[in-house]
């Protein structure tokens, strides 16, 4: 049986506990052994009171301890854990390996996808990308992953840098797009929900074309007349800009092609 | 019965030729009568030959002719049409009403869609805008596009303008970030499908919380270091320039919240 300790109360931390919790339910290869958030309450919800602590020296042995917390405490909590050369992994995908304290065997359990508070995911449709110094602990990851993921693959450090930054052109910038679409819409009194079935479609057109072969719109087209006047109809300074120069990005790698 | 005449054998117009022929199977309210393509063969696979025209001159009496061509060519096609007075659209959403010639009664039947050959829609869930100068012609409208859609509104052609504007930002800018996430990728020896999870879902959450609430990633948590690190890691000009200006973006709408 694998013994896992959770350490976090964010928004991925509480989407690993609750799938962990859910799981060794019913498969007796896992245990959630201990929670730990720095308030309770912020867990209390999802797990049995015993299992949570508060005080990282409480920490008991398990087999892998997953830090599930921001980028910039990865170092200073994994550098308070009160014990040496057991298996500690972050879920960053943007810090190395190497953020973590060297006392302890060290790896990375990155779930690729965006997580928001009072959102029910599938976990078994996230990929899980996994990074250890040692080949027995990449096991071990290997079988937690795979036992609430279909999709479990190894990655470097610098592969989940190159990743990560890809999540925040698909995913972060995007959804800023969609912030855009949404506030032109409402300076003109349009509802956004008409924009809906767009954002889904386009997102859905990609699992069977290449985003090359999907592309549409007038920058695609080269119609110099309508870019022209979207671009004077666009009277915010920073969309304007953003519409002329993913406009010219288009362009160009059409170009290139 | 309303008789409708498509004109066009581009994306749009196949896919209304194929929503509105299965619709005539069914419903004795409409019937297309004819199609006009420049080339038959282009929408032979579709209709019936003896429906299909390639002259103007041709056009037999309908209720509503649908112009789904390009916006280049609404102008000229329109003029060219061997009647007056009778009642004619276009499906653009980046054309004015007054770009179809005046010798008709004009109108405009925007279904807001992005739309790629070999890809079949579900044409109930795409809203359709309709402008008409006439009243009597709106009813016309109004009842053949909720014959195909569960979402018909009145747009006019600023609002129009503005809509598309948006769906440029939320489609066809939202695609070429698919395409530079891609890129990354693949640089980096990492397969694209392992980012369709979350691109999914990136869409998908918006149909529930606000752009604004779903907003993730380090530019909306403001880690300075890791967007120093991003900008550093990504080599090409025109990527590093648009990943520097939408962090701009984000952390400026932030800031005037």
């Amino acid at each position: 049986m694998i013994k896992i300790a959770i350490i976090g109360s964010g928004n991925v931390a509480q989407h690993l506990i609750k799938i962990f919790l859910d799981l060794e339910k019913t498969n007796s290869e896992i245990c959630v052994n201990q929670i730990f958030a720095r308030k309770k309450e912020a867990v209390s919800h999802l797990a049995v009171h015993s299992k949570i602590i508060n005080n990282l020296e409480f920490l008991e042995d398990a087999d892998v301890y997953i830090l599930a917390i921001s980028d910039e405490a990865i170092s200073s909590v994994s550098s308070q854990l009160p014990f040496t050369n057991r298996f500690i992994v972050h879920t960053s995908g943007s810090m190395p390996l190497e953020e973590l304290d060297c006392r302890n065997q060290r790896g990375v359990f990155y779930p690729l996808q965006t997580f928001s508070k009072n959102r029910t995911l599938d976990f078994k449709t996230i990929p899980i990308c996994l990074e250890t110094e040692h080949e027995k602990n990449y096991q071990i990851l290997d079988k937690i992953a795979k036992l609430i993921s279909n999709t479990v693959l190894p990655i470097d450090s610098q592969q989940r840098k190159a990743l990560h930054i890809s999540a925040v052109f698909v995913s972060n910038f995007v959804n800023h797009l969609y912030l855009i679409g949404e506030k032109i819409c409402s300076e003109h009194n349009i509802s956004f929900d008409i924009l809906k079935p767009l954002i889904l479609e386009t997102a859905q057109k990609i699992t069977i074309l290449s985003p090359s072969e999907a592309q549409t719109g007038p920058a695609k087209r080269k119609s110099t007349k309508i870019l022209k006047e979207h671009e004077n109809f666009i009277f915010d300074e920073t969309e304007k800009n953003i519409y002329k120069i993913l406009t010219q990005s288009i362009q160009k790698h059409d170009k290139e092609l």
